[in-house]
């Protein structure tokens, strides 16, 4: 850390996304020369986000400010938080710090992109600080539904500001130690500036449940499902939840199948670094399956959240290649449905439950996230002079605030950020001083930023009502009719009802046409013009619809 | 009744809709040469149905047997019960019989299609019963989250089948009495085939709470939201509610402001019959909003469930012409999210929370459907032989024919009937004979049924990525290109990102095009084809994007 900095300049807190991208946490802290970054997740698409793979963040202001980024420090392994990793690190190809599963899923990641010989990383303990320009990070442990998440206390010299990351407090966890509880207090004791702390359950009274009693529950279930072959769909990053399947299924002398991309690949990663742990020979391969009866075999399945494409789903739907759900089989659902995916949720269930499986949702997931209870409990150790809730919709910052409130925060202490707010934080001042870009960059196939709101509208518009194309070759200079003018039509309406239609949209097209040569209309995109709202008009009076309408002259 | 009918002869009972497509209810009964058709819902499309207004039941089934169709009998006036009558009615013209407030919901519907002079209507109070030919039906007073709703007995020569419709129990109404437990019990030692009972709520433990604990809810947050204005968002079609919200209002000296189309249209009709009953001058229109005091309002408006043109939802957005949020409004959501609208919910409670308002939405909300222990009564008054659950999802249905074992049933008489399916029922049998077109008929516009899965097949794959449009003249004979290959793009990228694109893309067009000339290939679909597969192969090639690409050619 620099010596002699004037302790009244105030730091800089920038969120480039995550409070109206909901999902997509990134925040730039700046001091003076130097900028860390805390996460680079991505956000999936809304639904009117139509063809869009994935949002990223919009780091403008980083690459406007290269020379001052020091790297990026990872809280944990979930995509919300390093899923913008791949993208961004081709703009701003700075060091990344995590700790070792996090790091593992990182360089899954970089892989995939051919980047992981480009980037700098640095495997980062409990514990342990690290030194970015003028700040220091330590990362402190913490308890999360993914292990290896960690809380951050940045040292700037403006104050200390703790983040926790997404958390929750386990007493109990399945792998590892409880939240380093007593790191929070000692920070606390120094002083902490401000506490930017996760919203997602703050509306929720209580504690969370610890992730050990979900074990209990597959216990209980394995005990009275004994004849049947059961199948736990549930998240793939969730390795505790995956290793207490497991830790059943040994307990009750099943083998276990792993189905599902993305739950392979994070197994391997999880078994590899030593955060799961397998007895000798109980998993078996999916193709194995047949050689054991149905009552010595569990599948851990993807398809928790009734995504279409995942494995759940494809044996829901009977278009998964290698599993048909039969009568009897047993389905756990080892989740809750995330916000947006409780329709598709239900029709996996009960497609499911038609092929006769007996769907089971109930006690089979504990949250990852505090309650209200834990939330304060933070805000009881480290004290903090400012509140900066983070993680959430608008709506659980604003709950989160009254927490805060309740928890001794001055009311004007509390600050509530949009993305691309510039937040300068001292002990004397809390202000947001700018606004940088901070709208999510859409990724759709390679492509990255090359669909924006207006390619969206046309997709919004010809999703709704398909489009109708008006194909007219004229002679040069004449501008007569040579051919056509040609009518086709896509996801209008069926060929077959629209065929009058479509002979009374022809001429209501060539009487537009004439009125223009009638006039001496030929400027091209005048009579474009005239064409469409001709065609236009007589479609909306016969049909209540409004497909596009596409006019393209030829010249010959 | 006819007399001397042979009591082995079974009833038919054929489910038009209502299984597969939620919501959309509509049930034949058919025995001999009388068909009855018990409701005659919609369904609203769901997230694949691009484009589609509303979904509505095939009643091909119904039109091949139009002879034997005496008539709808109506058990409540929800739009998943009434809302098809309007078309289907003007295939299938025979009489409706509805309760009082059902009729008038059922005749605006008809008044806006034109329809109100062509069909036959009669009003039926509970406890009368009709005659329509084989059957006679009677009218039983239950409650519901609309008012004037029925179970009907359906008496016929093979048995009484009754039929809850959507219900539950609530011994105190805000308007009328509790539900005829009495009726029921006499109906039941009479002897019950079959009961159609509600399973909405099977799942859920206990009782519904009374509709009269959201009037105390509103009492005690009037009470506490004494200088602000209060906005209450609920349902149009839940006169009770709407009565408890303008009682409030009264006992606090607010003034009523209605929003929304449904809602002052179903205020009328409910006042206008004696449903609602409003004391003087507490009405006032939007405009005099002006001249009261913040406090002296009260703004009951639609969009409880977040959808995008509702009243609710434009204030949220500041696209209201009239209303415009401001911070200190309590926005009271007199609602609970229907699934599938958790998303847009949260999306307007966000932007509400945006513009300061104080959003509430807990406790003032019940439910209109019946509880386990609900359902249970109606199995103990009704002691059915068979149990036929209705009104629900597949999972909600099965976890209906467990509560049916417990309370006695027959594993083999409860049946779980699918859209289409002929249950042939007598006292000696149940089985399932036959299978009709049950398919739902969508509705886009003025067009009903145009619309079908090419169609919409087309809308997905332009929503997902847009389309290239690759235009040619030809000259006739030699198939020289005279004009083009000109590339048009909707929905797919940029124009101005993909100006090299383009380029590049006319050129594989051309060079495919002189394969075809030089291979004197001459017939346009294989030109086509050619085009489309090697422009196809480029654009995936470059981008991993594949959209819909039309060749177009023309000849001169």
């Amino acid at each position: 850390m620099k010596k002699n900095v004037d302790t009244s300049v105030p730091i800089k807190i920038i969120p480039l996304g995550g409070l109206e991208q909901i999902g997509m946490n990134i925040t730039a802290f700046e001091y003076e020369d130097s900028i860390i970054v805390v996460d680079c997740g991505l956000s999936f698409p809304e639904d009117d986000m139509l063809g869009i793979d994935l949002v990223i963040p919009d780091v403008t202001y980083l690459k406007d400010n290269i020379e001052k980024v020091k790297g990026f420090v990872i809280t944990h392994g979930h995509e919300d938080h390093i899923g913008a990793l791949p993208y961004v690190l081709q703009d701003i190809n700075v060091p990344v710090y995590a700790t070792k599963l996090t790091m593992g899923l990182i360089e899954h990641k970089l892989k995939e992109h051919n980047l992981q010989k480009l980037v700098k990383r640095k495997v980062i303990k409990y514990g342990q600080s690290i030194n970015l320009g003028c700040f220091r990070i330590e990362f402190i442990r913490t308890n999360h539904s993914i292990a290896d998440a960690a809380a951050l206390a940045i040292y700037s010299p403006a104050g200390i500001i703790v983040h926790t990351g997404d958390f929750k407090v386990d007493y109990t966890p399945v792998f590892g130690d409880t939240i380093d509880l007593q790191r929070f207090g000692e920070i606390g004791k120094k002083g902490v500036l401000a506490l930017m702390c996760d919203s997602t359950n703050v509306m929720k009274p209580g504690f969370t449940m610890s992730e050990k009693t979900v074990g209990k529950t597959f216990d209980s279930l394995f005990a009275q499902y004994t004849k049947s072959r059961i199948i736990v769909a549930t998240f793939a990053s969730n390795v505790d939840r995956v290793q207490q399947i497991v830790n059943s299924a040994q307990k009750y002398g099943r083998k276990v199948v792993v189905e599902g991309r993305s739950m392979v690949n994070i197994m391997g990663t999880a078994a590899e670094l030593g955060y799961l742990s397998l007895p000798d020979n109980i998993l078996i391969d999916i193709e194995e399956m047949k050689n054991y009866p149905d009552e010595k075999i569990v599948l851990i399945t993807t398809g928790s959240q009734g995504e279409s494409m995942a494995a759940l789903s494809r044996m829901a739907a009977s278009i998964h290649r290698k599993v048909t759900i039969k009568p009897g089989d047993t389905v756990i659902f080892s989740s809750n449905p995330i916000p947006g995916n409780e329709k598709s949720v239900s029709k996996v269930i009960n497609e499911l439950a038609m092929k006769g499986a007996n769907v089971i949702f109930q006690d089979a997931h504990v949250s990852g996230h505090a309650c209200q209870e834990e939330i304060k409990l933070i805000y009881a150790l480290t004290k903090p002079k400012y509140a900066i809730p983070v993680h959430g919709e608008y709506r659980h910052l604003l709950a989160h605030a009254e927490v805060a409130e309740e928890m001794g925060i001055e009311k004007d202490h509390i600050m509530i950020l949009s993305a691309g707010d510039v937040l300068s934080l001292s002990e004397e001042k809390g202000e947001i001083i700018d606004h940088v870009p901070a709208q999510g960059v859409f990724v759709d196939g390679l492509g990255v930023g090359d669909v924006g709101n207006i390619v969206l509208r046309d997709r919004q518009h010809l999703s709704e009502n398909g489009l109708i194309i008006v194909v007219v070759t004229l002679e040069k200079y004449s501008n007569q009719v040579l051919a056509g003018p040609d009518i086709v039509s896509r996801g209008f309406v069926y060929v077959r009802e629209s065929e009058n239609l479509m002979d009374e949209a022809r001429e209501v097209v060539t009487e537009a046409m004439d009125k223009c040569l009638d006039r001496n209309v030929t400027d091209w995109g005048k009579i474009k013009n005239v064409v469409r709202d001709s065609l236009s008009e007589f479609i909306w009076k016969r049909t209540k619809r409004d497909p596009m309408i596409l006019p393209i002259i030829m010249e010959v």
